[in-house]
């Protein structure tokens, strides 16, 4: 006799012990205030409040445009890991608050500069202007906060296919590039990460790039920003919280991540007015005893809390938007002949 | 010279400005723990608690099943409409806890309460089994969370356009339906309500039936309730906060609600967690001053906070599952020739 | 006791008999190769050649770009609308055979065409610039090749709600336009033609522009045409057969309908093949007598064939390709505060 | 300089220059009737049509339903496999004409008689109850007469990752199954079959299930018919002409194929109407040449054409309809634990 009720509730909460787990951790050390985030310029800031002064082993940079900055986050030691819970390697992160009541120019500006900045971590990374690159895109196409991904890819230049039946003068600065969307372990039954490695081993390209849906520290973060890493997937991050890294360790190919915060965990945003609270920030609220915050917060984590995500209503926008401005600077870091004036040539 | 800048921000905010000052309001109230719910029953639970005693004018009654719960609340006075900010009316509120780990027969029995009470409240509205019904779907179908009425939509046994052309004799009990999934405002540029009204104008169907995600007070609440109430939608309700209400008053025609809950306010979230500390529930932690909380709250509440929800990460199957199950009630309600052996009949 | 079979029947046979019938007579006048199109281009060249001659009461008209021809065709007399099967009015087809294989300024051409054809036509009926316009989507977004409508309907620069909560002086060329996408008659059981006239009533715009998928006699135009008419949508038309017509007669108000071919009948292969053999041309086939080629087609066309129809199996790109050229093309006509050099604009 | 249009015609018709010179064969043979089809069925018939007797080595078997009949093919010789075209094995068609006029009980009897024969196939080819299956959706999504692959993959129980984490006493009677849809060839760049490969390398499955849509020869065999075969998937199969077989050869383990016809090849219907002339059937009309016929056949077989198919205009209906039932046919096989009257259990 099957016992549905211990299989549904499996299926229910499959990966869900896991990140709970990690959250009880998380609020123990509440009043350190350690709240999630995918972003290393967020985890970076939350390292400095915490320390009143730049951690050790951290050097950042940052860039202006008319409409956004780029700021890289260099993690260098691994004491710095410690610190900011992010692999030693290189963060882009590129931020244009306004860009959604923003005109076109700042659409583009985003796109420029992820191009650039993708081209330039793939020239470190010894990835030459004709070497195939294999996408990946994460997460769930049937939940639309999950979805970034799967839609990013639909709007790709794909081209290993022809490729091959193309001679090389006919090419003209098209690179090969492959795209898939795995999927999630709730509809195939297979780790994202098993999927992509066994379709790296089969095509072998030269490079990896994973895009995926982020979780944010802060909801102001939602649908403005776009990060660019040299360090791959990392588990426990993105919005479905992916179980097993994808990484240049279990590829055995350089992996470059691009993601798009799109949620923010519903237990930061209690620890975040709770940290606030017990701060007195803002509010010169006198300070509660930070072991009474935490029992409030561990005891609010149940199984359902930390499955659940905070995300704008309009998501839907915020996916179709951020899609089509990542698309547009893959497409031209990716292909040498597309040039900057048409980053969205190729999804007209 | 075109200002996109405030034309885009205006369509970003349109619908947000009318719901943060609500929010700023009921924050204000915090402290009487005003929070926002579209459910009768919890905004019931919600006076019992701030008065300590049954609100007058309300009456509730229970009937239990195997798997679920059927409670019905009847607001009967201005007074118990005051108290719990719903409208004069009857509230049936199905509730399974372990819907989605149980097996079928859960699923199955929520659906058959849904039907025979929707049946019973067409009969106390005097809409005959061969009266035409007209059902809506409210709701953006492109986001996951606010698109359970398009998909109920979707799964319905339309019947209108063959009845016209079938003689009385051959209909053998299916009742003439309609069923459209107007849009929502920023899709559109016409408000939901005023398409509703000039289709139910031009068909004149006898009742209408209004399909619409709801937000609740509890994530418990998310995927496990469905509300009929025979009160139509009210200005504020729903996931994208109904701007203008759908009514018997404004359409001229007896309307029924259903709705299932798939998001929590992230304000709601926030404010409980401040109250359950305030109030050193659970947790023997000592009062904090009110005013300070709500200070503390409503320096939360940005525009941006306010356009906030939170929602499982598996919405997707939640709004899958929950969407057959309506239709499979409302198909077998709506239409008499189907038994409640065919619940799910006409979905195969 | 419900008779299922007569129902469904019913269901799937809807809006077939109207069509069947047509078919037959069709059928019967094979000979005069009476083939169907919704292309007034087509129609006209299908007249000529019948005719061998220019038939009298039509004007053509042709403009060519670096990539597409424009062609006007006017059907001035009660005479030419026999001939053709096209109703009295203005009919300009814009034809890019190589458009799919072509760059990005192929596109951008039929855009502007469109945009400046679809601006004449407009000022011709009387429509200002500050006038209202509602834009209908039709066709069935579950089918592919009938998905044309409202998949450009989600990409119109939407903005009636912004509008009338601006002040004049804010609104900077963007004219008030909304947008609807009415499904089909299957899904909601009322004809498109009746949702739209009712919203028409409601809210009262100055004109409307229906958007729809066209039958085109030859499978060169499917996804290479775009075709602009001023007399509004006529029973029989599309790719569903809209069984009403959506016209200035049955709205009150001016009716443009701007379509895409992405079928053709199969009836129409079928005789054109025995109509390129009968006339012994290319193959210089000795002639069979036409009464035998009209019975075997009479005999093919069986209630199922009538609903076939003939697509290119990546009709889904063509789909997304087309709906953007097209929405791109009506957001610089509708809005004047787009240039042409922003004719993608809205879109990014 | 990058050659687009060598580039975007590469694109457009990949794929297509394969099939043309096929299809520029098969028309060479017609006279003999040469059409294409991928149900055996079908094969069997035509070879029977132009030997005007059984052909060797094909044993025929046939069971009859209430509604439907299941008919069993088996090619056994490598004379009766270069006839059919088909690969020696066995083909069960089951087929319900009526299946869309029938009430649920058709759809049941459909749903059953695949599971008894999928049961019945994976037993003689040794795959036991508690072997572990890869199931994959060809096609492509985003084309509805391609997706049935895909919709089927979205309906299935999904086991094998709670297998991994449950004692084998809690399992029940659910056996391991993953599922992937790959993608087609235009959206990834890489083959179907590589992709698949490569899964069942790393996954190590006991078998493989691959569903895909089929072309039919006829038109009455769109979404009445379901093909299971012991042979996989052979090149030139499918609505999108897959270009490489995915077999026990090419994966190293059985492969199943399952197949729903949702398109007739533009071409097969030319032939068939010409066919039916030339050899005066039903209409007695005199024969004309077959190397006549040939010459008009080949002569529209241009590139365009051999990439049209003929569908239903309610494909989309067709697609949901019978996705169900092979998803509730192939759960009830695949799992133990469900029994024949939990045909669509998990479909609720």
């Amino acid at each position: 006799m099957i016992d549905w009720r211990s299989f549904e509730e499996l299926r229910v909460n499959s990966g869900m012990l896991h990140r709970r787990s990690e959250l009880v951790e998380q609020a123990k050390g509440f009043g350190r205030a350690s709240v999630r985030t995918d972003l290393a310029v967020e985890a970076r800031d939350l390292a400095r409040e915490r320390l009143g002064a730049e951690p050790d082993g951290i050097v950042s940079d940052e860039e202006k445009g008319d409409f956004a900055r780029a700021i890289t986050v260099r993690v260098l030691t691994p004491e710095a890991e410690r610190v900011t819970g992010k692999r030693m390697g290189t963060y882009v992160t590129i931020h244009c608050p306004d860009i959604r009541v923003s005109q076109k120019e700042a659409k583009e500006e985003v796109a420029k500069f992820l191009s650039s900045k993708l081209s330039q971590m793939m020239a470190e990374l010894g990835i030459g202007p004709e070497d195939e690159v294999l996408v990946a895109g994460l997460g769930n196409w049937n939940a639309t906060p999950d979805a970034i991904g799967p839609t990013v890819v639909g709007k790709l230049l794909v081209t290993r296919h022809l490729h091959r039946v193309l001679p090389p003068e006919k090419r003209g600065g098209l690179r090969s590039v492959s795209a898939i969307s795995p999927g999630v372990l709730g509809l195939t039954g297979i780790e994202t990460a098993e999927i992509i490695a066994s379709v790296v081993e089969k095509t072998r390209p030269r490079a990896a790039i994973v895009v995926d849906a982020l979780a944010a520290r802060s909801t102001t973060r939602i649908g403005t920003s776009v990060q660019i890493g040299n360090t791959g997937i990392n588990p426990g991050s993105g919005v479905g919280n992916r179980r097993f890294g994808i990484t240049a360790d279990s590829l055995g190919i350089p992996v470059i991540a691009i993601g798009v915060p799109t949620v923010v965990d519903v237990t930061t945003i209690v620890m975040d007015v709770l940290g606030a609270i017990s701060r007195g920030e803002d509010q010169n609220i006198a300070e509660l005893p930070p072991e009474r915050m935490r029992d409030a917060v561990v005891n609010m984590i149940g199984p359902d809390m930390s499955q659940m995500v905070v995300t704008p209503k309009e998501i839907d926008v915020i996916v179709e938007m951020m899609s089509t401005v990542v698309a547009g600077g893959m497409n031209t870091a990716l292909h040498e002949a597309l040039t900057e004036d048409e980053i969205y040539e190729y999804l007209h």
